[in-house]
C-alpha cells in the first residue's frame, strides 16, 4: 500500500466543522468592516519578489516563500554562484515571484498602482491568507489568515477612535468579552528615549521594553545594558517598569515625565484625545488601556500603536494589532500618504473561541432532510421532491445507493445518525412520503406539498 | 520616483466592485452546493510536491508552481547536477512543496488522510484558488478559482442526475439562461474505439475527436491518420462526425452503432437512465445534450463526462466540467473508491456575466450614510450617532478630515458623489443632525432617534 499522504508542516486541512467555525469569525469581521464603511479588495497570492523583498527586514526576507521560475530556470544562472553553492545569491536568479507575507505591503503596492482609480480617503479591508516560513508552534502557522482594515489618505485621529470601536464591535459580536485593547504612541516612545538620553538607541530600547511582560525588569535591564544603553538612562526609565493606574493617571504621569520633549508631549496629546473620545462613547465588552511598553513593528508606525490581547487566563499571543503610519506607500514612489489600520488574527481568535467554548451557536452545514432510497422505483419521486424542497431553499439530499441488504440499510441509518440529520424521508409510496422526525421519532405520511410545508 | 509597481503576469488585483461581483457568483454557487447537501472543506495552498507531481501528466508537472526550500537550499544539492545546469533534476533537490494545481488531487489526498473521520458517501465542496504556470490569455489566468462539488463512496447514477440539476440551479440563479450541459460517457468512447477497430488508439482517437468543433472533420481526420489510426477505422467513425438530432435519437444511433460492444452498450444504458430522469425532472434554464465528441481528461474518467458551455454567441471555453471516476484515491493507497464530481470555473463565469451584463443587480459595498465633518466639536456627536446607527446594522462612516477650507469641502462632496452615497449628514448642531437625501436633494433636521428611524 502506498504511504499515507500528509501535508507540509505548519499547514492545515479544514473539515466542514472547522470551516463552519472559521466562517462564523470571517463573516462577523466582514460584516463589522462593512458596517464601518470599509470596502473589500484582494491581491494576488504571489507578488513580484521585488515588491516584497527588503520590506520586512532580513529576518522577514528569510521567511518569505519564494517560487521557483518555470522552465529551464538554471539556464541563465551564474556558474560561479552555482559552483559556490551560494543559496542567497542564487535565489534572485532562479526566483522572481514570492508568496504574500502580509497584507500591508501588497495593499501599499495596490494603492500606488491603482491611485488614479481610488477615491481618497480609501477605506479598504482585505481578508486573505499569508505565508511565512516560520517555525510552527501553538497559534503560529505557515499559512494563516489576516483580516486587515486600513484607511489611507487621512491624518484625522477620529480613525483611531473608530478602530477601537471596530475592535470592540467584532469581539462583542463574537461574545469574546474582556479583551484588552492596548494603546501606545510612537511619539511617546521617541519622547521617552529622548528624555532618558537614549535617542540614538530608540529601537533597541523599545524592543527590550516590549519584552517586559515576558522577561521582567531584570531581563529588560540586562538586555538594555547589553545593547549599550547606559545605566543612567535605564534608571531614568524606571517609572515605566511599574507603570500603572487608570488611563488618566498614566497620561498625567507621562505628561510629567515628558515635559521636556515636544514630540513626547504631542504623543500624550494624541493619546488623551483618543482616550477621551473613546470614554465618551463607551466600549461594549472590551477594555482600553495605555501600555507604554507596546512597540510592535516600530520602524513602521509613526503615531498610534494598537495591540489586542485575549481575555485574562487565555494563553495566546496578540489576537490583533495595528497602528498609524505616515508613509506606507513611499517605498513605491507615492510619498506622504498617511494611514492607519488594524488587523485581526483569524487563526488565533479561532483558538481562543475554541478554548472558551464560544462556538456553541455555530450551525454545521448539513441538509435538513435526507431521503433514503430503498428501491430504485422510488428514486424518481425522491428527486422530484428534492427539487421542490430546494426551490423553497430547504437543504436536502438523497442517500445515493439503493440499500438492497440489511447491511446496507444499517449503513444508511448510521449515515443519518453520524451526520445528526433532523429529518428523514424513509419511505415513498406513489405520491406519499413517510417523514420521520429524528429528534422525537415521530413519523407522518404526507404528500409533496405537506412535506414542503412541514420542513419550511 | 520609484518605478510604478506591477503584479506578476496572469494574476489580478480585484477592486471593491469586482469583489462584489465575484462574491455574488461565489455566494450563489455556495448556497446551491449547501442546498444540495454538500459540505465545505479546505486544503492548504501548497502540498508536498510528491502529492502533486506525476498526477497531471508531463505537461501538468511543468505547469505546477514549485516553492523553493527555505534556508541554505543548495547545501545538499548534487554538484554534478549544478555543474550541468540540469533544471529538471535539480528541482526535486531544492523544492519540496508546490502550489495546488487543481482541487481534485488535494481532495483525494484529504479523503485518504482523513478516511477514519469521514462518513461515506462524502459530499464535499471546495472553493479555493489554484495556480498554473500556463500562458495567460482571455479566460486563462495563472491564479484562478475552482468551485468543486464531489461525492465519493457511491456508484449510484442518481448523483449524475443531481449534478445536472445542480448546474441548472446555479446558472438559473445567476440568470445565465441557455447554457448547454454536454454529456458523454467514457464507456461509449471505449465502445466506439472498439467497434471501429481502434481500441489500442483510444486516447489518440478521443483527443482528436474532441477537437471536432475547432478543426473540423478534415482536421480531425488528418490528426487521426498522423496518430496511426487507419483510414478504415476513421471511415467507420464517420457517423460521429455529423452526429445530431434529439438526445433520444442520438441514443438510438449509438445503440445501433455499438451493438457489438458490451462496454459501449453499458455506456448507452447509463446515458439513457440519466437523460430519462433529467427529462422527467425538467431543467429550468439549461439544455442537456449528448455530445460523443466530449472527452476531457479521459484517463481520469470512467463513466459520465460533463462539460458546460456558455450560451450561444458568447466566445468562451468551457465554464464547467466534471465526470465520474472509479478510483480517484488509489494513487494514495485507498483503492476502489468511486466518485463523481463537477467544477465551476469562477473566472470564466465572471467574464460571461460581464459580457451579457448580468451583474446589474449586484450591490456595491458602500455605506448608506456618510457623516461630513466641518468642525472638530461636531465629531463627538458624529461618532455617537455612528455607533447608534451601526447597532441597527446600518453601514455608515465619517469623512475623517475636518474640512476647514473651501477646497477641502469640495473634496468631501466629491468623495460623496464618486462613491454614489445616498445619504449625508451635512451638519450637526448640538443634538440636531441635518440629513440630506442625495437622490432627491431633500434635507431634514432630526434628532438621533429620528435619524436612525429614517435610515433603518
Amino acid at each position: 500500500m502506498a504511504q499515507k499522504p500528509s501535508i507540509p508542516k505548519g499547514t492545515r486541512d479544514f473539515s466542514p466543522e472547522q470551516i463552519a467555525k472559521r466562517n462564523y469569525i470571517f463573516d462577523t469581521i466582514k460584516s463589522s468592516f462593512e458596517n464601518f464603511g470599509f470596502q473589500p479588495i484582494e491581491t494576488p497570492s504571489f507578488e513580484n519578489s521585488s515588491t516584497l523583498m527588503g520590506k520586512y527586514g532580513d529576518e522577514g526576507d528569510r521567511l518569505i516563500f519564494k517560487i521557483l521560475n518555470s522552465g529551464d530556470y538554471l539556464k541563465k544562472a551564474n556558474e560561479e554562484i552555482l559552483a559556490e553553492k551560494d543559496s542567497l545569491k542564487l535565489t534572485s536568479q532562479i526566483s522572481e515571484k514570492a508568496l504574500r507575507y502580509d497584507l500591508t505591503v501588497p495593499f501599499a503596492r495596490y494603492v500606488v498602482q491603482h491611485q488614479n482609480d481610488i477615491t481618497f480617503p480609501f477605506k479598504r479591508y482585505q481578508i486573505q491568507p499569508v505565508w511565512r516560513a516560520d517555525r510552527p508552534q501553538k497559534g503560529r502557522f505557515r499559512e494563516f489568515y489576516q483580516c486587515d482594515a486600513d484607511v489611507v489618505g487621512s491624518r484625522s485621529l477620529v480613525q483611531e477612535v473608530e478602530f477601537i470601536q471596530l475592535y470592540d464591535d467584532v469581539f462583542t459580536k463574537l461574545e469574546l468579552s474582556g479583551v484588552t485593547i492596548k494603546l501606545n504612541n510612537r511619539k511617546i516612545l521617541s519622547g521617552i528615549a529622548e528624555v532618558i538620553g537614549a535617542s540614538d538607541k530608540l529601537i533597541d530600547f523599545t524592543v527590550a521594553l516590549d519584552k517586559l511582560d515576558k522577561i521582567g525588569i531584570d531581563g529588560v535591564t540586562k538586555e538594555m545594558l547589553a545593547k549599550g544603553i547606559s545605566q543612567e538612562a535605564i534608571d531614568n526609565a524606571q517609572p515605566l517598569f511599574s507603570f500603572n493606574g487608570s488611563n488618566q493617571e498614566k497620561l498625567e504621569q507621562l505628561k510629567g515625565m515628558l515635559e521636556s520633549s515636544d514630540k513626547g508631549l504631542a504623543g500624550v496629546e494624541e493619546l488623551s484625545e483618543i482616550v477621551k473620545t473613546t470614554e465618551a462613547l463607551g466600549l461594549n465588552s472590551s477594555r482600553l488601556t495605555i501600555d507604554v511598553t507596546l512597540a510592535r513593528g516600530l520602524n513602521y508606525y509613526t503615531g498610534a500603536i494598537f495591540e489586542v490581547s485575549a481575555p485574562e487566563g487565555v494563553k495566546m499571543g496578540s489576537i490583533g494589532g495595528g497602528g498609524r503610519y505616515d508613509d506606507l506607500t513611499g517605498v513605491f514612489g507615492f510619498n506622504d500618504l498617511g494611514g492607519v489600520g488594524i488587523s485581526f488574527g483569524l487563526d488565533r481568535i479561532y483558538l481562543v473561541l475554541e478554548e472558551l467554548e464560544l462556538f456553541k451557536a455555530v450551525e454545521m452545514p448539513k441538509p435538513k432532510v435526507v431521503f433514503l432510497s430503498f428501491e430504485i422505483e422510488q428514486q424518481i419521486n425522491a428527486v422530484k421532491a428534492l427539487k421542490s424542497l430546494r426551490a423553497e431553499d430547504i437543504n436536502c439530499e438523497i442517500y445515493p445507493d439503493v440499500a438492497t441488504s440489511n447491511k446496507q440499510q444499517k449503513k444508511q441509518w448510521k449515515y443519518i445518525s453520524t451526520r445528526k440529520i433532523d429529518y428523514v424521508v424513509s419511505k415513498i409510496e406513489g405520491e406519499l412520503y413517510t417523514l420521520k422526525n429524528m429528534k422525537n421519532g415521530e413519523q407522518q405520511e404526507c404528500n409533496l406539498s405537506q412535506l414542503v410545508e412541514t420542513l419550511k
